[in-house]
């Protein structure tokens, strides 16, 4: 959103409570609708229904389907039940299904009753299937066409059919309900001879989806084949539908940004974040926080446990916070890499001798570095500069072989952990950097203890 | 990718190797192009010229834009002049300019050769725009129509020329090469009348990017508005190219697969992670690790300044995981939300208000809870539990005390930070956990020795 946006955003507000509808409308059809809807999330509640009845009907269909809940919730309490018809009419019944699912029941009843039979079969049909597959996102809204139709016959059929569809270039062939192939619009139009029969010319190798598949799968082939469209079957190689690939972009970027949240240690949230109250920030956020803080109770456990043999050597305890935090450094890296790895689908889990073999040797070659260059600023500034006497060569020692050693055991188990989470069906996000954090930092403190009994018998 | 996926592709090479030569290509012209280049990045390289060749000239075309840069490269030394051309004149300019893009230079130089003068002038053109921009991305090969054609002349010119074009299906409107319009093949279809004039149906309120808008900006906006492609423009409104859906959503998943390296300290990479060495790794991998190696040196300074202090307060030291630990967890999460908001483009830098006060006020809460908790925690488990003498009513105070005060210092410098980064122009997710975590580390320390101090007089 650019700061012209915001420029255009106030002048309309402006004309609003000036009461200059006419030029206010004029402005508005030449809009993107996620424009226009972008201007209702900064209206006063009040307003919001006066601009919408601005819109023309077709407009105000698409504008609808991009608003935020709380206002497309606010309108339909307002609408009579033939605005309602009106808005209900125009809408793609994947848009419609999304919106049964994010209203409360009351208003879910109205909207029920205006749909036609056929779209409120349909809605309920996606609704059923769980949530985050291929069947809770695709449409039904497809141009299917016979195998036995010509070229002609099958433009006739878009120019008759096309105008509710979603996206008319690619058209699916269908015998029985059963898809057995596609052909694109590009097709049909560069096609020599238009009594060309559709079997001709139709690709029979055909990549589909099931309505079980994962969301993010489905985004992912889209992704991978520049597809504008998937098709979707059933159990029995039905057609159901198709998931188009703006869908699928929105998809790709939900996932990345609930990844990125789950990785922040935190609950991934529906909201953006202008319109997250305060509330909603804490209630997404608390619970890792506990949960982090309880468990660096163990950690506080060890430190006590080794009271002693820190008493014993207080130049052990200056290195404690480098220890750990170079532990949780080198362990996200390596559990973001393979986090990311995996929703890419670039890693199975069958690959876990793989990564464990690749990591354990980055892990020797940065530890080691780590090492060297930590035993001279050891030497150099604590020693030295700082003349910290109780650094000597061998507290040094200690110091940077707990380092090597750290960072392969953190670089060890943040790829293990993920891989592992979701072999057993868990959001590999969640073995992310906080989580590792905890571990490596009580893993750090055993080895560094460890090590200071055996070189300084403390 | 599926096991299923596998188990194929094992075929395909146990084919190769039996040399079942005709059975291999009746398979692969059924395969989508990548995945055959899949099948290539599992060959030894060998093999990879002898199965490139079974290709039919247009697939092998498209599979060789979807191959890795290694067997792009091996592929085009072993090529004949003449099989250099077939493959070139196959490519579109935009993957044309991407291997230019990638090869070394005499291998450049040897496709330049081959290019036609045409494709050549618009690989250098493409090759001119900065990194990252519209223009580096775009392609140059759209279907452009005049305001003057009508419906019929439409059609007719996208079957004489669409073969060639990326996408025929949204045709752009110029008038000496500015850009005045657009129109999709979905509304020549629907036209009523085919002596339609073009000017008539066209579309006049364009989005269009410059050459110089960052390709993060222009995927935002095809996302926002489920285009197929966007016109890019030069300074002068004169239409040079799309950029379409498919690399848009390339440049979505490569974005976030960026953020995420950054945010988990690493440089960013291209390769995938089993491509990528052990060496490849630990180059992305150091950089950060000794940077947050050697800064972690304030920490130790601090803890060293208060030796005495922990000395008289040994009960102290056991709560200084904790403490650090759940400061650099509240700052990352302020600073993932924000990065990602940032890179949605949700958040500008003027927003810095409402972001911190949205965020101190989150911290209070959290960090309230979160001490709350904690007295009791440390009351119970330390005191009674494990019979910590040292641990007073007054040390539990001077504990939750900081932890309350550290996540919101922690909060406030997570969200500020990224926002001032993108506002002095670096990227924004440099500023995430391991940058933080360093930093929260050192004022986490500072707040709990000064709260020691206060109320514990040590």
């Amino acid at each position: 959103m650019t700061e012209r946006f915001e420029i255009v955003e106030r002048a309309l507000v402006k004309m609003l409570e000036e009461r200059k509808y006419a030029t206010l409308r004029d402005i508005l059809i030449t809009m993107e609708p996620s424009d226009i809807a972008a201007v209702f999330t900064g209206l006063e509640d009040a307003k919001i229904p006066l601009l919408f009845r601005l819109l023309p009907k077709e407009l105000a269909a698409e504008t609808f389907v991009e608003m935020e809940n709380d206002a497309q919730e606010l309108l339909i309490r307002g609408f009579s039940d033939s605005e309602l018809k009106e808005v209900v009419d125009e809408l793609y019944v994947d848009d419609a299904a999304d919106l049964v699912e994010e209203m409360p029941a009351n208003v879910v009843k109205r909207i029920l009753r205006q749909a036609d039979p056929e779209m409120r079969n349909t809605i309920n049909q996606i609704l059923r299937y769980p949530e985050n597959s291929a069947g809770s996102i695709m449409t039904t809204e497809y141009v299917s066409l016979r195998p036995t139709m010509t070229v002609e016959e099958s433009i006739l059929r878009i120019r008759r059919q096309g105008i509710d569809k979603e996206t008319i270039y690619t058209c699916y062939v269908t015998q029985d309900r059963t898809l057995v192939g596609l052909v694109t619009v590009k097709d049909l139009l560069l096609a020599e001879d238009d009594d060309t029969k559709i079997a001709d010319i139709m690709v029979t190798n055909l990549i589909s989806v099931t309505t079980q598949t994962d969301q993010e799968e489905v985004a992912n082939m889209l992704s991978r084949y520049n597809f504008l469209a998937l098709p979707v079957v059933d159990g029995e190689n039905r057609m159901v539908g198709i998931v188009t690939f703006d869908d699928a972009m929105d998809v790709l970027e939900d996932e990345a940004t609930e990844d990125m949240e789950i990785m922040g240690g935190m609950l991934p949230s529906e909201k953006t974040y202008l319109k997250s109250t305060v509330f909603d920030l804490f209630r997404h956020r608390i619970p890792w926080l506990l949960l982090l803080m309880v468990s660096a109770t163990f950690t506080g456990m060890i430190l006590a446990y080794f009271e002693d043999a820190l008493a014993a050597q207080v130049a052990l305890t200056v290195f404690i916070p480098m220890l750990m935090d170079t532990g949780g450094n080198s362990g996200s890296q390596s559990s973001v890499t393979v986090i990311r790895a995996l929703s890419l689908g670039e890693l199975r889990f069958a690959d876990i001798g793989r990564v464990i073999w690749k990591e354990v040797r980055t892990a020797l070659l940065c530890g080691g570095v780590l090492a060297v260059v930590c035993f001279g600023k050891v030497m150099l500034i604590d020693r030295l500069l700082m003349g910290n006497t109780g650094v000597t060569v061998l507290v040094a020692a200690v110091v940077c072989l707990t380092l090597w050693i750290t960072v392969v055991l953190a670089k060890a188990v943040g790829c293990t952990l993920p891989l592992a989470a979701k072999q057993l069906g868990f959001d590999p996000a969640v073995m992310a950097s906080p989580f590792i954090t905890t571990i490596v930092d009580a893993l750090s403190l055993l080895v560094y203890f460890g090590c200071a009994k055996v070189l300084l018998g403390v």
